[in-house]
């Protein structure tokens, strides 16, 4: 049986082998993800994201025990920022999660930011869709909302919850016009600290502005505090609610349109990169033109003409 | 006469005229990159980042009004994050940067992180390209330090100050291994706030656990008040000492096969894409693809492969 037919049974080790597999970049991998694709689009994605000490971590944990007391499976992919400045104290987080490593209803899996080709996006994406077929019926993927990349992953959400705290420096300038955009659902966490009175005005303020237009999701401002457990419900409630307007309004379709587009394209940019790297080490060396490069015989851009001029002959450009 | 030769002679209307050609992606700007690159390699790259917050664009604006006193000419490429996260007032800051706007000795650009193919790092190498070409000294990247297109950027770099400010969070944790091998000189700034001390002695003990060995460079701690001009000149100074040791000890040799190998590699990877991208519009329909994905007739693995045997025939694989 392919690992792909063992995911679809529920296999959790299967699941955890594919995920190293598509780690590791291995081709085989890519065999077991087209096997996957039809038979996905089941989970709803939920996307966590926020800057470095929201607490976003232990959100994610209380969503996971609330999805579980609901009777759902959870998946968790939880982007670990290796950047040095996103910071905070990740793998310590990732300990309280440990609550749920008796549960085979709970899967949760890292992703470091760094490495991979092609980028992060890609590797969460494949990562979720593992879980989807792997029968998880939620997926939430928890990112640091900074960089391309970030945003990319929130993408792949159908729902976002943008996580702010009071207090994260001196005002509320960082909260730009962009999160209002990236966020379904906005939450104040840490909701008893000082400032969370107007943490959550001014976001309110600031969506109130928006004047969505009639038809449209409009973003509402929870307040949780992880910690203590208090909020969440409502925020499980919210993010159900999100899900139930998502589904029937349409919006769907066009998130599948936009998403499946991203896949394509981003693959198909990986694909090529991939093959150029081949026919490198196959018809020509490297460290030769870099050392040509370095001698200022040629420019880079030249360079690459050489190469691509050989790899993709004219007539079919 | 060309652009190319037009930013050579120093006109400084030709670079920005250049620069806006390769912010819209233009193949004209190709000609004139590939004219420029064997005419570089003069200017010194000088990498400023640091977290949100920490004083990075006023640090900027004393380092380039010190180096203006010592007679270099100086170019600025200021990466304003739009990131919804990254936050702080950026533009407000750089107005600031007007002190220098009648001085022709200063040219500053700055550049969005979103939208650019290829990615942030390689519009900012090429328009420090440019700026070296124009005949500045001295070039000064600043960025925000979080997600790995900004590492990317850091790279370009001959030395980086990583700027840090006492109070960011409540704990120092945020300072991970991985910004000890980024930089090359510690910057804590806002040094008269509470905390600057326990900081700056934090950082310099895990540089010295470090271990560096003999004939490496040993990074400093410095201390500065950007706002009251305070410890610009002994930052200069020791940018001037890295400067000295990069050029006499080899370092620049390894700094040049690297940097030449990530913008052959870059640009391959860009070129591919662009190309793959006409050829879909010339032979395929984007939009039939995409419908066909969202309906489960195709995975987006087995639609990119059908695109690229097409695009490239087997036998030149």
């Amino acid at each position: 049986m392919s690992l792909a037919e063992q995911v679809l049974q529920g296999n959790i080790r299967a699941a955890a082998r594919l995920m190293r597999d598509i780690d590791d970049g291995r081709s085989q991998a890519v065999d077991e993800l087209k096997k996957l694709y039809p038979r996905t689009g089941n989970a709803f994605i939920i996307g966590i994201t926020g800057p470095p000490g929201a607490g976003k971590s232990t959100l994610v944990d209380q969503l996971t025990a609330s999805f579980r007391a609901r009777g759902k499976k959870v998946g968790v992919v939880a982007i670990d920022p290796t950047s040095p400045f996103t910071g905070g104290a990740i793998l310590g987080d990732r300990i309280r999660m440990n609550r749920h490593s008796c549960d085979e209803g709970v899967f949760i899996r890292s992703l470091a930011t760094r490495g991979a080709l092609g980028g992060l996006s890609r590797s969460t994406s494949d990562v979720a869709l593992v879980m989807d077929a792997l029968g998880m019926d939620i997926v939430i993927i928890e990112t640091v909302g900074v960089g391309q990349d970030e945003v990319d992953i929130v993408k792949e959400a159908h729902t976002t919850c943008v996580v702010m705290v009071p207090g994260l420096g001196d005002d509320i300038q960082a909260i730009k016009a962009g999160i209002l955009e990236i966020g379904d659902i906005f939450v104040v966490n840490k909701a008893d600290r000082e400032g969370a009175d107007r943490t959550a005005r001014e976001l309110s303020n600031m969506l109130d502005m928006r004047h969505a237009a009639p038809g449209n999701w409009s973003p509402k401002v929870l307040r949780t505090e992880a910690t203590r457990c208090t909020g969440i419900e409502d925020l499980t409630d919210e993010i159900m609610a999100h899900r139930d307007f998502f589904l029937s309004s349409g919006t769907i379709d066009n998130f599948l349109r936009e998403r499946n587009q991203r896949h394509f394209l981003g693959i198909l940019r990986d694909d090529l990169f991939k093959k150029a790297l081949l026919f490198i080490e196959k018809n020509a060396n490297l460290d030769k033109i870099v050392a040509s490069m370095c001698e200022n015989h040629i420019d880079p851009y030249s360079a690459v003409e050489e190469i691509v001029s050989k790899m993709i002959p004219e007539n079919t450009d």
